[in-house]
């Protein structure tokens, strides 16, 4: 949708973000850009200082950016206090969000007829839906999406091609998870029977809950007993592995290729870099901040922000790090003390032994 | 299956694990859950120390532990030498294995004429079995499943929804994958040519033995020429990547996002931590132990355990990481050591030019 | 395809690699094999010196091989100057590529009737094919791919199966993407909102230049705004995730479970080791070279090669590395250092205090 600078301005004023034009508020935009791309009909932003040095030559027909950065020349400017969160709102206001295809209940969907679905289902084709089910309202399942025995999803779930639930998963309002996300396959559950492995029949489930966004490729395991929990409003992107047993709070924001092992426990609000991985068992308090590729072995205080491996508090890994990286040199100085002190010794020695 | 604490132990007596009940006899159990969230009617389990504390407070209507454990208050107890196998003999006996639904062969899978189909087929819609294909008896296929061209798969093979397993690939019996694995892609081999990559065409296949399960996710190259082997018994979890030619020997223990380049060679009863990796060409001698998130970049002895990137004996890594850890103590101890040497050098140095 | 020797190298000769034949140049070979496996009617390959034992003891009719390694014993061979180009050239000649089966296109499949569809298509079954999309000629998609709204496929790409494209994405030609791979899914975009997050829509969309390869089960995210950009040539192996709006230049070559988060761009002909991380925004220049599990945290300038978490210059890590393995053997000299100086500081103080 095209939108001048004013009705945008506006927008942003409803949404309890004060802005102001520096340039023409007729300005029309009628799409969002990068600097690096953006074109005279475009609205780009700044909110990396990083790409400062950008506004300098972006061709962008105005810029959304704080108040503390000096434009190298004329142009036209939206100036507030949050202009990550305002990119976001115009982007909503001009984009919108996904549209998806429509297919109604398509006929090359395999359906139990014991499955309950709800209202306005947009259901695509190869999906299988099993006995059991129950759907609710305004439901979207992209093609080849396979649903169960006796799971549940709520209203406005919406999974992407090839998305797999395994039985008795239950999954939360408003829930997205992208294209060949796995939930609920059995966790790595076995007894040693002398060599060689016995296998724990899992008999738990995966509960998710309201808000969850879960990215592409995503592997989460069912419990072996009780439920492997996803609290609410978490978002988390690819690739990323849930081990068996493991319940994580409220609101976490876990980034591509992280693991936790079977029976984690993560508080609320609770950040994880990518590539990050937790030992099985470990509790990791609410508002922690687990640093990208770090190897979580203990547990994390509520708070904490560690990093490494193993990791440790980010304070200390920081100054353990720039220690390490200049161990040649303290090397060198424990060689240099040696020379000297064998110098002093043969010089005083004498002396002392006089 | 409900069933009395008699009729479990009987069962246990059976499986050569003797145990005894402390408590009633009668005392009826109809599920098995975690100490945290079992209910008086289901039985719990103590089988990490880490949980001793939730004895206190548990509902179980009944626990298995070991016999080193004192309760904190009366409470019905199953003492036994092996909780862990003892439990999941409880699982088994009250819950079993995974039912999984029963399509026949649907309608709507795409079977070649040319394949061969064994005794009591379960193949669920959406199915492909392409041409030359050869399955067992008592096969279960989920939905979305592909099979390509002249691939073996033994008996009792289960694939979960969307396995992909590439052409002339061979399954034994009894194996189970989990939903989004893929089997015989082709792995990264490409001759240099210019600043491009030629591709080499990937000829070889993938054969994985009897009683090997693989998570969700997973993805094993076929070899370039020759076998990628994966040896009997071997259980792998999710998002693991097995690089093309690489030999597994027989019951590996792989924990999630463990990956290995072309042409490893591991040996038998060999455990992988999680998002542990191996360079390519190296050997991983039998009953070896790689920790998790270790970097294996030489050939590890039979019975070693490593740790560390690069990895190394764990217990030289133990010694090296808690040294590294308290490294700004030993910068400041050869920083102390130059301060005093400086002093002793003025102080001493004019005595010795006397 | 059966060959002799002689077509053999008249092949190689042709190609530029001019080959010595050592032995009858009528030998027949059938095929190509390891060392270890190759038969009589096979035909080894020698490129790695770690295999050099096996000339010993190999069963193959004759071996390609460089000019500088001797024979244990007599045997028929091929030396030539690239011995892994000409090795690569045999199996093509003999083996050949992927024979993909043939479909036409399937009436199982479901292609909207406003998609174009090239010549030569060959569709298998299960596969979906959304509005507006257009896909070139000899294209090739295996079962259950599912390509998105508006998406442009080139001439000769194959997609395995499984493979989700996102709607508007956009595939060059001789693109091949291997099973369970997902283009263009959203990104980790969130504005902070309260303790919640709240989601940017991801307007932006994947571009994936000519003569790529994908391996199995990645992800590459579309762009919040603008294009994620794959270069021509690329070649990545599989459980690779690409953050939104990443850039990557031509002729890169990615192994296993590498991640790059948001907008990281990377130059021309870059490679990156297993399980090596990218942070965002970070800029990698042309011909760098990332080591396996390296942690990439700041740029990287042309031509470097870095290695560790953070990575360094790799001289620089390796040098580290050496040291921090023999901390122990610095903490016993500090240590040794501290008592000697003690024994001189009693000794030698009096006199310095005389």
């Amino acid at each position: 949708m095209e939108v001048s600078l004013q009705q945008l301005v506006d927008r942003l004023q409803e949404c309890g973000m004060p802005t102001v034009i520096e340039g023409d508020p007729a300005t029309r935009i009628e799409a969002v850009n990068t600097l690096a791309d953006a074109t005279p009909k475009e609205l780009g932003f700044l909110t990396n200082p990083r790409y400062e040095k950008r506004l300098g030559t972006t061709r962008a027909g105005a810029v959304i950016l704080g108040y503390d950065v000096e434009a190298p020349r004329p142009m036209t400017l939206l100036r507030t206090a949050q202009p990550y969160c305002a990119i976001r709102e115009a982007i909503v206001m001009i984009h919108g969000f996904r549209r998806h295809p429509e297919w109604g209940i398509h006929l090359d969907a395999v359906i139990h007829p014991g499955a309950k679905i709800g209202e306005r289902a947009n259901i695509g084709p190869y999906v299988t839906v099993e006995e059991g089910v129950a759907i609710g309202d305004d439901v979207v399942l992209y093609p080849g999406c396979s649903i169960g025995q006796a799971s549940r999803l709520g209203d406005k779930v919406t999974l992407h091609p090839n998305v797999v639930i395994y039985a008795e998963t239950t999954l939360g309002s408003n829930v997205e998870i992208h294209a060949g996300t796995v939930i609920g396959e059995d966790g790595l559950g076995y007894a040693p029977h002398g060599e060689k492995w016995a296998k724990f029949p899992h008999v738990g489930r995966v509960i998710i809950e309201d808000d969850v966004e879960i990215g592409a490729n995503c592997t989460i395991d069912r419990a072996m007993v009780g439920a492997t929990v996803i609290g609410k409003g978490g978002k988390f992107s690819n690739l990323i592995a849930i081990g068996h047993g493991a319940k994580i709070g409220e609101n976490a924001m876990f980034v591509a290729q992280v693991g936790l092992a079977g029976s984690v426990t993560v508080g609320r609000n609770v950040k994880m870099g990518g590539q990050a991985g937790v030992i099985g068992h470990v509790t990791i308090g609410d508002d922690a901040n687990i640093g990208a590729k770090a190897g979580v072995a203990h547990d994390v205080d509520p708070k904490e922000y560690v990093l490494g491996q193993p990791a440790i508090k980010a304070s200390d890994a920081k100054r353990v790090i720039s220690i390490t990286q200049k161990l040649p040199d303290l090397k060198q100085r424990v060689k240099a003390l040696e020379a000297e002190l064998a110098e002093i010794r043969d010089s005083v020695a004498p002396s002392a032994a006089d």
